[in-house]
């Protein structure tokens, strides 16, 4: 059946992206969600959709979007060749050239993935990349009608603002994680932290980074730094001088 | 006038700490807030209650709370040897004996403070310090009383608990400041990892660091690594090996 207006969307992958999206997509008034496939649709216990072989696709979509591993996407764009819609990857360190369609595009959310969890897409702007008018038109289409905001950026501005997400959420994280095992070896709940975590992310976002900065290394407060490095172990205590390091850098702080 | 089951607290200092506990205490239905006080009320333009020099300070009160500056501490707290009233100071960093009185205690919310914030103490577990338990339960009664919970902790504890805090907050809040920097060296616009950075805290908290880890590093993805540290500067680059290598140690990933 024709419907005017709505977008035919074939969705390739059985990942948090993919079954985020399909959530999404499954019960949308104006996306018609044509077939989910992946090139392994047999290990597939804990995703709700039918799925089907990749093999077995001879649809075709106004887009059809590669959620599949950063390092799947070129081959199994080699497999979709004969297509007229738009196929499109999602992921932010690789270039649209990876794509080995006529038609390639980038839909790019700088969100990150976890198991188990559904990705809340309206505070999100998915980068856009395409060939042509027709084609960002499409992207800025399906963005909308999930709910996202959008911006076009190309293949190399792309891969800074991936590289600049790396920063943000991985090395961040990791931070937290050495928390949590300082806090577990000395006998301290890591949730008593966590108002001040949720409340500094907060801080960050609202005033700026830079601006929100507190704490010894800023203020330069000599006694309490020493007394901090003396209760960690070597690692952590190296890795504490390399911040408070980089702090007074920053700031201008006279070590 | 004498109430019974409220609490009497005299406040010391004019910064956020202070600005936000007056906010509390002076509508409050359970605490009488006989004063606040300090060294140097004259420098106080941004602060909306009446302060009166530290000189003055006749009365004595149930709870006398020093929020001040960690350096402060000691010295004020030696103009107050003679109050019969419990004597606490607010710092993660120091150790109760820095309070000069006979009645000493801690009362230290895990939060950070900027200028013009005001802080919510809701989710905020004091961490309670005394030399005895009716001290202990007044500074109970009074957490309670501004909707916080509290759990008792003793210096040594306290401080390691500071440390991590200053891992947890500072150190996540600088690699926010360099993605930041690097955003705006490349114009990108760092509002675009807005919800990224406020996903991934969420997520941190949700379902702990360690199991929300994600990225290049983690996968080991050696081409993304690559790529990356072309983009970016020598000191960035630096870092960026730094915390992919702790990742890695973290993880049991092979370099």
């Amino acid at each position: 059946m024709y419907r005017p207006n709505h977008l035919d969307v074939i969705l390739i992958g059985t990942g948090n992206l993919a079954y985020s999206l399909a959530q999404i997509f499954q019960n949308h008034a104006m996306i018609n969600l044509k077939g989910i496939y992946s090139k392994s649709p047999k290990t597939l216990n804990d995703f709700p959709f039918e799925v089907n072989p990749l093999s077995e696709l001879n649809d075709d979509a106004d887009i059809i979007i590669l959620a599949v591993s950063d390092n799947a996407i070129s081959e199994v764009s080699t497999k979709l060749t004969d297509k007229k819609g738009l196929v499109v990857h999602c992921a932010g360190g690789k270039s649209i050239q990876e794509i080995q369609c006529p038609n390639r595009g980038v839909w790019y959310p700088p969100i990150s993935f976890s198991k188990g969890q559904i990705v809340d897409f309206k505070n999100c702007s998915f980068c856009l990349e395409a060939t042509n008018t027709q084609h960002l038109l499409l992207l800025q289409k399906l963005s909308e009608l999930i709910g996202a905001s959008w911006n076009i950026m190309d293949s190399e501005k792309r891969l800074k603002l991936h590289t600049a997400a790396v920063f943000a959420n991985n090395f961040t994280n990791q931070i937290w994680t050495m928390t949590e095992e300082y806090c577990e070896r000395n006998n301290i709940n890591f949730e008593l932290l966590h108002p001040l975590i949720k409340e500094g992310t907060e801080k960050a976002l609202a005033m700026g980074p830079k601006k929100a900065q507190t704490g010894p290394a800023l203020r330069n407060d000599h006694e309490t730094l020493k007394r901090h490095l003396e209760l960690l172990n070597s690692k952590e205590a190296n890795f504490y001088r390399i911040m408070t390091q980089l702090i007074q850098d920053t700031h201008g702080t006279q070590l």
